[in-house]
């Protein structure tokens, strides 16, 4: 019965996303799940990104966090329209959470819509959103074993981001490790190594970032 | 129906707890359950307080992964007895996995029962394992908004350690801004600044583990 009533909460929550697709599509906006654990560097990256996406690309956030409004704070700096959604106890946003989003947005004003999903490496991974395209982060703050320990979500990457390069020379990270690991679970996703503090690899991630945009 | 299931779930999960607790008092092992984000550095903290908390303390550990056994090799290394559990898409522990862990130590011969949750901050927080003490982790590579972010894991916390205090002059942390979201959600557990590399702050940790040996 457990089991049951899992994969119904999966098709309804399929479903939901489906729907928010067409409406993404309907309005010509690229919409990217962005999902890691805590800490990795999601909002910095999208203060960075944002206003260097390009002007005729008018970017929207949906931030999911359990608890607090920090990050839609700092995003609304530099984004044309920022949503928080609080998930409380929940471990990743739902389909249905980011239909909520949707209603709060003017979609024919937008070209892009960063969703940023609950800092965590696993049940992100279980839910789609309706999303075009699903961007992994991983800080090398966390070790080189992480790809290996959570394959699931590295597995449905479009792309990975190394992050916090800057810090390679402090910290021991086996970088090597890291690309056969991914090699291993997925030969379709760019790995870029990147520092938000720095601007290293950011001209890759925008590259990356606009050729989605005209697919 | 729906939260029925889950009500129901964390009842039986509740049970087997009790029951995980009571054959641990009966053998007189301290069972200490470790949670934190991914690569906050649990398992090489027990690296270095494995071999450093006495010799009267014989120690073992499970250890939750999604996937891979390379924490167990690691900790094989320290501990009298190591048992991996792999939880497959599960973000967290349960009672029964851990009875199943116990099942395969020799209970009688430790003093101390390590359990390292999976690397999440989110559902490990929601599910008792039978443990005496839960100790939570936070790095300082993840930034200093998580407690607040994350609040169910740090109110449970009897202890929170602040990880990896050694790039405290390379990253940008505020300090006074952890002590103060945590001094609003949990007044029981002491902060401690600790680094596994340089030993920072151990000898601290491990009078508080000591500590809780003779409670």
């Amino acid at each position: 019965m457990k089991i049951q009533v899992v994969e119904n909460v999966l098709k309804a929550n399929d479903a939901i996303a489906s729907a928010n697709r067409q409406r993404l599509d309907a309005a010509n906006v690229l919409a990217i799940n962005l999902m890691s654990a805590p800490g990795s560097g999601k909002t910095t990256l999208l203060e960075k990104t944002i206003p260097a996406v390009g002007n005729d690309s008018r970017c929207a956030v949906l931030v999911g966090d359990l608890q607090t409004t920090r990050d839609a704070e700092r995003l609304g700096q530099v984004a044309v329209d920022t949503v928080q959604i609080n998930t409380g106890t929940g471990c990743h946003l739902s389909a249905a959470q980011v239909a909520e989003g949707l209603n709060a947005l003017d979609l024919n004003r937008l070209a892009i819509l960063f969703i940023e999903n609950v800092g965590n490496m696993v049940c992100p991974a279980a839910f789609e959103l309706g999303e075009h395209v699903k961007v992994v982060l991983l800080s090398i703050a966390e070790g080189d074993d992480k790809v290996a320990k959570y394959p699931t979500l590295f597995q449905q990457a479009d792309v990975v981001l190394l992050t916090k390069i800057d810090l390679s020379e402090i910290l021991e990270f086996n970088h090597d490790r890291v690309r056969d690991d991914l090699s291993r679970l997925n030969t379709r996703a760019p790995l870029i190594e990147i520092s938000s503090k720095t601007g290293q690899g950011m001209d890759r991630w925008l590259d990356w970032l606009r050729e989605q945009q005209h697919q």
